[in-house]
């Protein structure tokens, strides 16, 4: 006769994945509003497509990952942050079309269901969808044992928001002396982490609980500061009559250089210049540890800028000013030229 | 002097992502339709919400994953069929809440990017969009080594489609009496992965081209068979006048136990004849050489029925023979009673 197998010994406890559930279901319900159908048991996600207040709507959607950050949030043994990260990342991202976001859902899946993280994941999305109106309208859990190395985590987002069409952004008028500009970031966002460890961690003999260089905090606590959402600072910028925002980029993956091009027409560059701002320690410390060039930072790191503004340039001082109010660090970094449709730091 | 870093040597290539993507982009863009607004390249994926067809428009949205069939694939090679998985499998869900899709995004994760599985899997996504009318609006693909196990992959894919209110399910005339249809399922599906390579590839010591017990027909052949995709049998029936179709419940993890009681009010159970139909060769292989109970076989396996419809018992006979005369094996498998919330498999 042979050996008896079931579900759990192949790996997968179906049961853990439904006590989870049942934890962070006040969390993922407090973020429901009064355009939710249902929610969580049925077999989609039912959101009423009311937009009567528009002419044109537009559903503007997007997907992304955290990449290896949940590499450190497991190394910290700190997980809510990833959930504030996927939601604030897909949150940007629309945003970047001009939209406000409508719901979201997440993919939580790792080799060994551990309760902990889950919660504190999901606990952390519906927090931050709250924080921007959005409804954490589904989910899904994955054990796949044999795929994700032990104790390895990936999340994934998924978002959709809409926005009138007149409001859609880019908007046709880009042209040259238009003014760059650049808001702060809250650290590396979630991009850049495998080069981020490779360096600090690998290179450097570092640990997660060593000191960043000039700061007080430790090197785990700056890597896993949650992703900056920019929704409650921009979106009400983008409502006002003749705003002059223009375009918005995200600097996620590829940073400036990748970015900001995917809102530029083909004949027009920008020119950033690197003295406007000083990239924050932890970029500095990876740089020199990692003896990584200017380049390729660039492009592995948001390096200190996590939303750039292209506006027209006599609202440009007017448009700083209304975000460092709504408590943003921005200034203007440079300006729109004539160009083959690249970024160039100067 | 430090040893130069950068991303690639760091195990994370964006210009191969970047090929791999131009590569796919033909197949990505025939599934537009004059909805889209804006594809790939922007940061969000743009649709127009015009849905002047429908009186209460809701859209349904779900997010899910493929599973460890990644790893089946990987041992074939062949990652098409994983492509058609996980958007069959999303379109089925959003489905059983009578909607039909409108978008579709898809999230490839794995340790090192191979331009050929990327290639494969998006492919197959945007064919089986097509299949649908769903654009494919959206993609991520993340490189992430220290997370995924060297060459393994994870596919996941959310969905939004619409349906009016009116016709949405499940429908509040569930009542005692209703007949049950099965519908046929392809194999295991999405779901039950692990178990199954638990059983056949450890404890059977089988490999991925020896023959299926009873079929000539190889267990990787049969693994890998992609999810069927019920939409185009299923909705037109529902867009019939009293089309009788009161429930519709997607087979996948947890199996009929799981899945039939998310549709049915808290008073009705259903009873299921096991009699009713033969589950596929593949499971009766798994069960034996696992050695696994028929409770935890129907739990992790869709055991050969990959839908389930709640309907008027006296329309049950007309829908069955329009299913089959629309390509699929369907029957009666069974009733709802009074009962509590459950199902019994007799």
């Amino acid at each position: 006769m042979p050996e008896e197998l079931n579900y759990r010994a192949a790996g997968v406890d179906i049961d853990e994945a439904q006590r989870a559930l049942r934890a962070v279901l006040p969390s993922i319900q407090a973020t429901y509003n009064d355009r939710v159908i249902s929610g969580v048991g049925g077999f989609g996600g039912l959101f009423a497509a009311d937009f009567a207040d528009m002419e044109r709507p537009v559903l503007v959607s997007s997907i992304d990952g955290v990449g290896t950050k949940t590499k450190v949030a497991a190394m910290m043994g700190s997980f809510k942050g990833l959930g504030f990260d996927i939601v604030n990342h897909c949150v940007n991202d629309i945003l970047c079309q001009g939209a406000r976001p409508l719901f979201f859902m997440d993919y939580f899946a790792t080799s060994k269901l551990s309760g902990l993280a889950f919660e504190e994941v999901v606990t952390g999305c519906a927090e931050a969808c709250q924080a921007v109106g959005a409804v954490l309208i589904g989910g899904e859990t994955a054990e796949m044992p044999g795929v994700y190395l032990d104790d390895e985590i990936d999340l994934v987002g998924s978002i959709v928001g809409v926005v009138d069409m007149a409001k859609k952004l880019p908007t046709p008028e880009i042209q040259p002396g238009d003014a760059v500009i650049g808001i702060a970031s809250d650290g590396l966002h979630t991009n850049g982490f495998s080069l981020a460890r490779r360096a600090l961690f690998d290179m450097g003999g570092l640990s997660s609980r060593d000191t960043v260089t000039g700061l007080t905090t430790s090197i785990g606590e700056e890597l896993i500061r949650p992703h900056r959402c920019y929704f409650n600072a921009v979106y009400p910028l983008l409502q006002q009559e003749n705003s002059g925002i223009r375009a918005l980029a995200h600097i996620t993956g590829g940073g400036l250089y990748d970015n900001v091009p995917r809102v530029l027409p083909s004949d027009i560059q920008v020119v950033i210049e690197r003295r406007s701002w000083t990239p924050l320690p932890i970029f500095q410390m990876i740089q020199e540890i990692g003896g990584i060039s200017d380049g390729d930072m660039f492009r592995a790191f948001n390096m200190g800028i996590g939303m750039v503004m292209i506006v027209d340039r006599t609202q440009a001082p007017g448009i700083v000013q209304q975000l460092v109010q709504a408590g943003e660090w921005a200034a203007i970094l440079g300006e729109t030229q004539r160009g083959s449709h690249d970024v160039q730091i100067v």
